[in-house]
């Protein structure tokens, strides 16, 4: 049994999934891609051998042999298309985040609910084999219960300004912290209960202009008494530099990776090696997997891994925490949520 | 020339710096040792090779061949001592930190100031190698101006509970990030303008029955704008583990220790690593360091590296930080200082 | 413009290059697969969507849209194959080694010659992103000229006894050795002048019943001067270990890979992470990669970068480094080639 | 209980070893120095606080408060300052390695005997913690029987060319392998059967002109099968570079220094550490440590922990080398032994 994929959004994340649909996941046909720039649609289909491309992602959402869309459009369209596509009868898998607003994540699992199809949100780390090793871990019980959650999550660099605003990225906060607020209620087995934010535009003036910031830390206080915090940032120019842990009273884990190339490079100016440059480069095959899983739920009908109600919970974090940088104090998820 | 030094307090710190002393400093006399149990002050006389001993440390003042005194006594009687020193012409090393109290900083610095006498305070990671080179390699300018500060502080046990009392360590956050605010400030070349903590008593329940908690993240902002964020444990059971990143525009450093022993061990369990045990075997040389540095700044008649002003600093970050915890708010500096 | 190209072998390793040519090489279409056992070739053509088996591989020969075929064969039958092959005017790729005789390497150089075909031999490290970086490096300059080389070559378990023979895998030096006879004459820039071996049987003694040992060490002197060592084991119970160092007068360069999942786990037994379990785990990017290149090189009509007197050079120094411990002496390359 | 200690020869290694004796040795008193030149005896017995130093050593032996020796000077002279040391019934501390000639070693080695004195060889590195640890693993069973040995030895820079004369360092081989020649029977439990080495003369032209080489590989095969590589070199510039690995059928250990201070820096051009500069800098502490074992020895009057007869084995496997060095052949241990 083969199921047929439709893709709506063929920019870059699209163009990540294609490449994954159409080589790395068996049991999947990819059957039509839809963008709103029909051209775009067109060359994807035609490099990745798609027999139908649409400019009108509802004329893809029409086709029987659609069972399915991954959907990888701008986030602030994630509701209507998902709204779409599961009155359409489609199973989902939609890139993160799912919506900036909680009344879009609501409206959109509610569309979910009301089609009964399943939806699946990419959040791609919980396929990672370094957080499936320590996600098994913590349920092994090798580190006893968590109490503590860290995280750093940094880009190499400054995003497009127009992408920076608050109505498209949600702000550094939500954009870069939401898989670290999916990760921390995932690994720690709580939901959170508090946050505080300290953040700053330090490094690219011009993400001050539009209204964001480019380093923040945040604290969070989960609803079972741990704590935890994350940093992002926009300028680790060293490389892309993602890196969790999780400490309990029997032990830690950490997850992380400094080294890219497995060569040391020795000279009389010390030791050196080089670092992950970009994110494909850390989370390629966990791109894979979450749709592998995905793909596995339709076939064995079972729910999906990672729900609407989670990624509605990661989007209230990042919601809270942005609040509580803009006003100072520290902001309870009952607040927002 | 050599300096004859004093040693008031011979509990556990002070036999390290009587070792220190007898062994491992040029130029130092170690003439008179007092303790309040006078029969340790003699034990440690004799292990040291050290002549006099008192039970009344006021006594050891009154002696014209000490120069300068190191005072490892409990935190609670610093001021005190340091005050009867600075009276008897002393020059001063004090452990940290220099008082729980800003007003007890205050006096400590007023009589050093009125005596006209020089007072170090124990912060011995700044003479730490892997400090010292980062510092060194922030004033190069090798990754900008600092923007982001991080730290972990994790003891691997719970403290003595008579220990633990708010009274006598300041609480985890105090008695633990101390040496973390006061690298934070070296380290950013900035004060610290906000504090925000949450924290919790989640490992150790017999540390709630005296107030205080066992693990915290403590939020920063610099006045600088630059932000950071501190995590203090008593549960790492893996080992002592003290990391510190500072991120800039043009790179981070990273310092830490997490292998003790250079022994890799590989079985079908994979590969296997010991840790850091205890404070000692990570900072005993910097213990020695900072008291040549404080030799070296009275023979030299020069400002002391770590000042009165700079121990206020780190107290002043810590009251702050516990009154965040306790009423559950950011707290402004200047709301304590 | 895409190539056919013809699979000779479907066994693990066939399997490995089928799923390569299905799904990671642009330009190339998989168009026939041969197996003598043709029910696997059935198999095979099945599960990766070639429309043609056979159980003779010459009837694969006879396909005008095969334009070229990768040889996955037992080694003993690479030189037939080849020779086939080329009188057949296909391009050639096969699997290291060329052959386990050198009288076996000319034939099927000379074949190759005469037909006028490309032929390019499977050594995958040299397509490695470590090896290709550290390649870069020394052509660079960066550790001057390369005054010795270093390997370690490490499976985890003990090979199938039938295998073992030496008139199948050459014995472990061969088998093991070639990978890193191929590199040292690579990243050395210089061919071998003399080697000598000491190796035992001491680990798995059913090894010994049929003539071959499990571990030994190779020293190499190269015809530049150079010198180097090798060190090849069966018994890495911790897993698949492979490193590599060159040494000049600049600096050095160290290629390897310890930690396979980016997860330390750290508990009162100290920090432990897994390490590397298979040649797949650790090269599967690399087998695409020669692929692509090979494809590249017919393409663009341009010498293949791994040639079948390169192949004939690594097999002569196995067969030396053999000899030497048969004889208990250092053996010269020209008493062999 | 204290020992009086008279020091035999007060260049490098000797102010080395009155450091040690003077602040990190308990129970011995250093009561006197002697040196070839009088004047550095006098400098190191003022900088010390030695009471007495000596131009000629047997004034110092005359001393009835020198109760032990430990002698630094030259290798050349070690056996006759045995002698005479032995002869004035004193327990003797001889810097390895004991005679460079097997001749010296067993002069050495029977007055020690016939005077009934304890004699400690220096092999610091037994007393390294890394390697006492892979000792203590070792006995544990946690590797298995071993079955290969790997060291590297390199320094950072050539030798001064008067020592680098075979009369006065032993060669290459003998001066930087005679570590892991003892590392070799210590770690692998067993006796070294027969050796072959390769080396040239590839970066330090001067060491040419006076019959050195400045690179080397040495296979070793022990008498229980075992097989074994050493690699050493004088050109290591990016830091003092020492690694000692064994493998066993259950595992391997692994131990060695790659960084020095615990700083990485992280920029646009990866990640780079610094190197252990130099061998006190890696070895400091594993000194102090051969000597309180050394006078733990003489107190509880048991042998010493590395005794005449490994000392001579050490240097037997260190001949033998350089011996198949020069005669381009694998050589057996018992020719030269």
């Amino acid at each position: 049994m083969s199921i047929g994929i439709g893709l709506v959004g063929a920019g870059r994340m699209g163009q990540v999934f294609a490449h994954t649909l159409a080589y790395s996941v068996a049991e999947v046909r990819l059957v039509a891609v839809a963008d709103i720039q029909e051209e775009i649609a067109r060359q994807v289909a035609s490099r990745f051998g798609i027999q139908n491309f649409y400019g009108d992602y509802r004329r893809l959402l029409e086709r029987k042999d659609v069972e399915a869309v991954v959907i990888t459009t701008p986030t602030g369209t994630h509701t209507e298309v998902i709204r779409a596509a599961a009155a359409a009868g489609k199973h989902i898998f939609t890139e993160k985040p799912l919506s900036l607003t909680l009344k879009g994540c609501d409206e959109a699992i509610q569309a979910v609910e009301k089609a009964g199809v399943k939806m699946q949100v990419g959040f791609m780390r919980r396929f990672d084999p370094p957080y499936v090793l320590a996600k098994r871990k913590i349920e092994e019980g090798v580190i006893g219960k968590p109490v503590m959650f860290k995280a750093v999550g940094r880009d190499p660099g400054c995003p497009n300004l127009e992408f920076a605003k608050r109505e498209n990225s949600g702000g550094l906060i939500q954009d870069m912290g939401v898989h670290d607020f999916d990760l921390a209620r995932w690994l720690m087995g709580s939901e959170v209960e508090r946050v505080h934010s300290e953040g700053g535009c330090l490094v690219f003036p011009q993400l001050g202009t539009v209204g964001d910031i480019d380093n923040a830390v945040i604290n969070l206080k989960f609803t079972n008494g741990a704590v935890g915090n994350i940093d992002v940032s926009r300028n680790a120019v060293y490389g892309y530099d993602i890196r969790t842990e999780v400490l309990g009273p029997e032990g830690a884990l950490m997850i992380g990776v400094l080294q890219h190339t497995a060569t040391l490079i020795l000279t009389r100016s010390g030791v050196t090696h080089d670092t992950v440059p970009h994110f494909m480069q850390r989370f390629g095959e966990a791109y894979a997997e979450e749709i592998r899983d995905f793909v596995d739920c339709i076939l064995k009908d079972r729910p999906p891994s990672v729900s609407g109600e989670d990624a509605r919970a990661a989007t209230a974090i990042g919601v809270a925490a942005t609040l509580s940088l803009d006003e100072q104090r520290p902001v309870l998820l009952h607040e927002v949520a």
